[in-house]
């Protein structure tokens, strides 16, 4: 039982920093996109037997040290009755995305076992299929993230659907994000009992707010929904890429044991800005330079890990593996990171 | 004759904070949609009469403190000799984008006068058009930005073909960005030499790089242009937006007169980082805050002027202007600067 992972979430003494990579279930690997092939996006995350096959992948191929059930964060606002599509190129888009009034008012509160349960079914049998060779990860999207996305309807690249709703409708905002910080919290505290051995929460989009909105309408929620996964008693993981200059502030309101760093973030800055709180780190290779030689990885992996330190820190890129890499250079990273001893 | 913004730019004392938006000459302005219902985009850049009229309009309809003259970036690597379109909803895009060796030795060198004259003839209609009332500003996009574009061949949300290149022939990454940084500086010379009064560079892609890449392959060369546009005589802007972490090194590497805040920025912080340096700051209200209501728009205006403190300081957005942004919204923005006295 390799509990690498787990362990460093904890601090507990490790011999190497635990190594996965975000979206490592995902295009870039040749057996991922020959399932992909077989169905479509949508059908693999609502598929259980699919979504574990393509969860296993990446231990399999590259003998990552942790799993993370393959799913997407949408799944809680289409839970809520919003129709999503995932077409290839274009990206998640909801069919009709939160405008009037009656748009709020028409979402369902969710019951995690009753409406997401393809995705603790997938858990459960992931774990099985696991049989302890490494820890499984669950995950959701915290409240701001998720909500920009309802209101937006699709990816964005200013955001002002959610923008004007924040200044022109705080209070309407503030009620969903309330509810949609219950409806992640107990989604994470399902996903525990069926298997998960660690969550993490991913805020997307914080870098779409200024920090006074960033501590209005995300940070409250998020430290909610951490406060809430945490009552399931595994580690909780809070990353919200492109708000590098909150580290402490996260760190501090939420009280999640793992701080994702993002990879515009310099590794030692962050390290020596959260060294007096109870956090491990988890980041942050910049996944731009997989495109660089086998060796060249290998270097600024290793740059990378020392820069962390070694001590309570979960090696991982800075954000999700693009498509576009081949499998060879994620395999140089994972394998640097095995490499590397502590100094 | 209002000297405001040239006096902010110097640190000078000044009465209140001078104020100008980023793209104020745009879409917001039913007189900016007239105008280009009548030519495209890039005539309207590539016609001095136009581009004058547009500029002006700001002017004329919110009473901003300065004009800055309307064109785009990307019209020097177009002047470099890469065909460009500029299509509704699509944004600009490169037909032939920079992959093969070959592709940049076709480059060829510039001479502002010659390749770039309509700009230059744009700059010194606009002066005298302006009759003094306020100053004119030029501007250009920094080398990081311009060769990602040239790269990318269009926007880009995770700029593969941008890291490919600095991962895999950073020599070749270097050499374009050196020649940018010529190109790039002597058109801000000529600039100067046609009328503009202070300039400023566009670093708009800094947020692509992390602390690493930006240091190596960014921030050099914003510093070479920003030395050569100095031997001009006038105020230098330097705006990186999405490297608020990297301010004090922004300020020190590149010795603009100006640095330019984004709206991600904490303005209290920005101002307390670069207190020690010679140094005006500018920017920064979150643009999505002008769909706010008029009322509220003046009192985050207020907050923001104060966090500044008022010295040395030039009101503006944190980015471009929305362009679905009512007028009345805007004119709250300027009009709230011009009333506020600083404490």
């Amino acid at each position: 039982m390799n509990d690498l992972f787990l362990r460093a979430c904890r601090r507990e003494l490790v011999e190497r920093p635990p190594v996965w990579m975000m979206r490592q279930a995902g295009r870039y690997l040749p057996e991922y996109r020959a399932v992909r092939e077989r169905a479509d996006f949508l059908t693999m995350v609502g598929t259980p037997e699919l979504a574990v096959e393509v969860t296993l992948q990446p231990v399999d191929r590259l003998g990552v040290d942790a799993a993370i059930i393959f799913s997407d964060i949408l799944v809680v606002p289409q839970a809520m009755g919003m129709a999503l599509s995932v077409d290839e190129g274009v990206g998640p888009r909801f069919h009709q995305p939160l405008r009037s009034p009656g748009d709020f008012a028409r979402l369902r509160d969710i019951v995690p076992e009753q409406h997401l349960g393809y995705v603790l079914d997938a858990l459960r049998l992931a774990r099985r299929a696991l049989d302890g060779r490494v820890p499984l990860i669950g995950f959701a999207g915290a409240p701001w993230t998720l909500m920009s996305y309802m209101v937006e309807g699709q990816g964005s690249k200013s955001f002002t659907q959610a923008k004007r709703l924040l200044v022109q409708d705080p209070a309407r905002a503030h009620a969903l994000l309330a509810r949609l910080a219950q409806a992640v919290g107990a989604f994470l505290v399902a996903q525990v009992a069926a298997g998960a051995q660690a969550v993490q929460l991913f805020d997307s989009w914080a870098s779409a707010l200024g920090p006074r909105d960033f501590r209005e309408f995300a940070l409250p929620y998020l430290a909610e929904a951490v406060r809430l996964a945490k009552a399931a008693g595994v580690p909780v993981i809070a990353f919200a890429p492109g708000a590098g200059w909150a580290l402490e502030e996260i760190a501090r309101a939420t009280g999640a044991d793992v701080i994702g760093v993002d990879w515009q973030t310099d590794a030692e800055d962050a390290r020596r800005r959260l060294a007096g709180l109870p956090v491990a780190l988890q980041g942050n290779l910049d996944p731009g330079w997989l495109y660089a030689s086998p060796g060249e990885i290998r270097t600024r992996t290793r740059d990378m890990l020392a820069a962390f330190g070694g001590r309570s820190h979960i090696a991982n890129l800075g954000h999700g593996i693009n498509p576009d890499v081949p499998v060879s250079q994620a395999q140089a990273f994972i394998d640097a990171v095995k490499e590397w001893r502590i100094p």
